[in-house]
Order: C-alpha cells, then structure tokens, then sequence
C-alpha cells in the first residue's frame, strides 16, 4: 500500500509540514478554512498517521494494554500469555481489560486508554462491536493498536489472525466426511467477522458437494451468552431440524452442545457429531473427546504484541499495516467419528 | 480487635497529630529521634493505619486492580468476574494483573501500584510468596488491599476465604466413605496458607479414622507448572504408593491427573477415585465426570470488592480488619463413585 506522508502533504498543499500536522490533530491554531483543505487532500491520498512515530513523541509509560472480550475461553488467556511473555521480556508491564462481550464497555476503556496511560493496545473487540467511531478514532490519534483474531477489517493497523474461511471449511468438510447430512453451523454474532468468514467457509464445502451428498446446511445466531445459547440450542435439537453434524464457531458452543446432548439423551458422535474452534487443554477428556479447531493461541498473542513493539521500539516510516495469518490445525476425536 | 489512632498516639507523646502522622510516613521534617519515639509506642500499641482515611485524601483514580496468579483457572476467571460486577456498577474501571505464580512479578507489580496508579487492590498471592516485605510495606504505607483465597495471614487487612481446613476434611471423607485406603493429596507447594489448611484438613480426617480403617495418607508437593506436575504424578503412581484416592488441591492438578490415568490405563473410579477442588463449568463432562469441592468464586470475588468499595467510599474509623469466610460444596460425580 504506498502511502503519502505529512511532508508530502505539506508540498502539495503549499503549507509548512508542522501546519499540515497541526490541522491534522485540529490545533486551535489553525484555521478552519486550512484545515478543511488539509483533511480533503489527506483523505482523497489514502493518508494513515503512522502511530509509531507519534508515540514516541509521548511519555513512555512503560505499559501496554490488552483488550478481549472475557479469560474463561482458551483461546484468550492463552493469547495474553503470548502477548505477556514478549512485554515481559522487554520488562513492560501488561494490563488486561475485559469488554464482557459489550461495547459499550469498549468504548468507555478505549477513551479512558487515550489519555496516555498506556504507550500501546493489543485488541480483540467484542461480538457487538461492528465498525466503531471509537476505534477508528483511537487509530487516528495515531495511537499504536494492533488487532488479533478479532478484527474489524476498514481500521488500518497490524492484524493478526487465522485464515478462518479455510478452518470453516475444514471443519464442515471433516463432517461431510463422516457422513453428516444436516449440518449445523453455531456462531455467536454476525457482526464478527471471524464468525462470517467460519460460516462461509463451512457453506463453501456444502455448495462444492451439492448434488453429491445433498447436505443441508444452516447456521444461528447463538449469542455470547451462555444461557442464551443453551435455550436456542435445545429449542433446534428439538425442531424438526435436528442436526447430525455440529460446527461450534466458539469453545463455549460445544460446552452448550453438549450440555444440550446430555439433557436431551442425544447421544455424541452415534446421533449427533460435534466440531468446535477451541483451544480447551482438556478436549481430550471430555466425554467423548472434542474434535477441535485449534488456533495457534499463544503465538496470536506472541505475533501481535511483536507487531507492536517493533514498531514501538524501532520506529518505522513509513508506517504500512500488515496482516499475519497463521495456521490452524484440525484435532480429530471421538466426538466426530464416523 | 481494640485499635489506636494517631490523636491518641499523639496525647500519649505529648506531640500534634500532624507531628506523629508525618513520623510514621518518614517525613524529613521530622528529627531521627522523634520518628524513634513514635514507632516505638506505634508497634507497642499495635497501630495500624486506616487505609480507607488516607486513600480519601489521595487523588481519586477511579480504577482498582485485580492481581492474580492466573486466569486459566477456573476459580480466578470467576472470582475476577465477581470482583468486576461490583467495580462498574459503582462505575470503576479494573485492570487485571497476572503474576504467573512468580513472587519476583508480584513484588514488581506491588511496587509499580504504589505510585497511586489505583485506588485499591483486590489481591490472591502466588503459590511462592510467603510473608513479603512488599505486600506488608503497602499495607503498611495506608493503601487499601484486600485479599482473597490466597492470603497472608499476617497482613491485617480485609480477607476473604472459604473453610480450607472444612473442605479438606470433607473432601478426604468423601473418599474414606467410598473405600480408599491409599490417600494421596496433590498441592501445589506449602507457603500457601490454604494448601496447608487443606492438608490438615485431609489429615485430620484420616487421623480420626485411624484404627478403623488404616488409612495410608501422604501429601506431595506438585509445584505449579503443568508439565512438572504431570511427571510427579506418574512418578508417585507407578511408585509402590500407588494411591487409591487422589485430593487436587486446585482445578489443574486433578487435569494431570487425569492424563496420568489415561497414559498409563489407569481406569477412574474403579482403581483410583479422584476428587479436586475446580470451579470447571465442565466438570460433569469430563470422563468421567470429575467430583468437585466447589469455591463460591463469583461470590469470593464479589465480596472481596465490597469490603474494598465499603471503606474506600464510605470510611471508616478505626479500621477493623475483617475475615469473611463462605462455605465451599461438594459435588458428586463419577470420578469418585463407590
């Protein structure tokens, strides 16, 4: 992505560099007219503040943030252990935030964070958050924030993540294989793309059978509330839609699935078969063992927070947003045997 | 508990209050023999500052901070998410600190906290600290903590525990009730105050049943660290002790457990019964379901921000420091069955 700078801007516009940065940051200093005419020709260039020329600039507060949306999933405490081993070894100290799952609470911690507490966010937002004013708005600060798992794709900064419309379609493919025709996709949340790009992966397998096996194939919404989902999960089970084959696009879906299938004497994998994206170190004891989706947690973690220390540590211009995806892997167990 | 305060320290000295309180804070207005004076009748008469007093004339933050081994257990994500519920109701914002059970992060993250960063700590000390100079000297420096599960008894500050002692015993009945006779309690090292109250617990349990049964009994030290917990499990049971009952004295230690029993074959219940104290959401689907003594972790961590709230928004004077104590259950599964 070629990017213009404030220099570059500045020449275009026949105004000193420190005018252009000054209207950029709406100094009081400047005009309103100059400034509309900087924010028009910085807009029509694609112009990205690079964060980490900027936060060196500030008072080194020696923290970083990490923002998710709970730790009793997997996946996350083992994220921040990844993101707190690299902090640590450069002898930062590391805050964890929980969004429970609402943005609102997002909102009022990513406000709160932009007053210099912290000299950088690793984020993983909340299955409400679609497209924030406030994240967009900490990003223009110029603040350094990285993304992982979790990401909303218009902001441009480091992501890190999974290639999750190919684990989606792993999923649904080792189903179909084990002779599932009904299948089930569980997400928490059409606002996530994670959860979008599982379930279009997993509907791509059904499409590139079609005519072969005549699968069908749904996906609902299950909320991220526990409680929640155990009722919309029984009331399916129930239907005349009873699944045979189950894909579980967080870790606390299979518990609720599975919760469902004991109450309702559904017996896992002869009547029903369960897949879940999981990072649960005791999959394998679970009765019958999960076959899981398993995201490289730690080294999300590890990836994002190194993401965000090269640059607040060696200052790179100019600033270009990468995305790293790494691999997942599929761990068969009896609960999708064939 | 009878408390003085600083206008009686200050009558029985014949100095002001302003005087003895900038002696205790070790003013450098105040000579070396008067500070001498002063903390000699302070110690004599047991003064202890009111941490909810001074922490009103401090700049208010409106943030507490959590510090905490680990959130991978279930006990501590649940009590974080009590301690949580208290703190935004009342419109705080909480950081989480995680001390990966290494005493040397906690006495940094104490230190680090000292600088008024919040208004109060909710705290549950790792498995190495014993009686630190770093949590007494913040205690003792008038900032409000108050501990939770993992205390140190010395440190008179608000605490919150369940019957450690109560719940070993109980938990160590339980399996006498259903015929072991070879009782191995797993902890994770003896400076915690609740691994030993545990201990006694299970010990006492056995000692009173001594001449009836004859009950073998002995307790090892399993060390925090998954991985090395694993091998001293194996080692014991392939050892000529192989236990007939096994006591986790948290959540991760009946997991390895578990992995042992699979590896080597060893089926549970009927050659070894397991019971472990775990706030697991799915205990019950383990294979076999695992027999839990169940922490009110939510409620732990609920009360604990209560007792800080209570005297950081109202205070109170003299200070009195609480031990509240909730009960813990025992749940029956099939790990366990007679």
């Amino acid at each position: 992505m070629a990017t213009v700078n404030i220099k570059e801007l500045a020449q275009r516009l026949g105004l000193s560099p420190s005018t252009v940065s000054k209207a950029l940051k709406d100094s009081y200093e400047i005009s309103q007219k100059t400034k509309q005419r900087v924010i028009e020709l910085a807009q029509k260039l694609h112009y990205t503040p690079n964060p980490y020329a900027s936060g060196l600039r500030r008072k080194n507060s020696k923290t970083i943030a990490i923002v998710v949306p709970e730790v009793e999933d997997s996946f996350f405490s083992k994220a921040i252990n990844g993101i707190e081993s690299v902090a640590h070894s450069l002898g930062y100290h590391v805050l964890i935030y929980l969004t429970h799952e609402n943005s609102a609470i997002e909102d009022s911690i990513l406000k709160d964070l932009a007053n210099g507490r912290v000299d950088g966010i690793v984020i993983s937002v909340t299955s409400e958050t679609k497209s924030p004013q406030y994240l967009m708005e900490y990003s223009q600060s110029g603040r350094p924030l990285v993304f992982f798992d979790r990401v909303v794709d218009e902001i441009p900064v480091h992501k890190v993540l999974t290639d999750d419309f190919q684990a989606g379609y792993l999923a649904c493919k080792h189903l179909i294989d084990n002779q599932c025709k009904n299948i089930l996709f569980l997400s928490i949340g059409d606002n996530l793309n994670i959860m979008k790009r599982r379930n279009l992966g997993s509907s791509q397998c059904v499409k590139e059978d079609q005519g072969k096996s005549h699968i069908r194939y749904k996906s609902i919404d299950c909320t991220a509330d526990p409680d929640q989902a155990y009722k919309i999960i029984r009331k399916q089970f129930q239907s005349k839609y009873r699944p045979d084959g189950v894909i579980g696009a967080v870790e606390k879906l299979a518990i609720s699935t599975y919760l469902v299938c004991q109450d309702l004497k559904i017996i896992i994998p002869d009547e029903i078969k369960v897949i879940a994206f999981s990072n649960l170190p005791i999959a394998e004891l679970l009765n019958p063992g999960l076959t899981t989706i398993r995201q490289p947690a730690y080294e999300i973690g590890k990836t994002a927070a190194e993401l965000l220390f090269d640059g607040l540590l060696r200052m790179r211009s100019p600033y270009t947003p990468k995305s790293v995806t790494l691999p997942s892997i599929l761990e068969s167990r009896a609960s999708s045997a064939g």
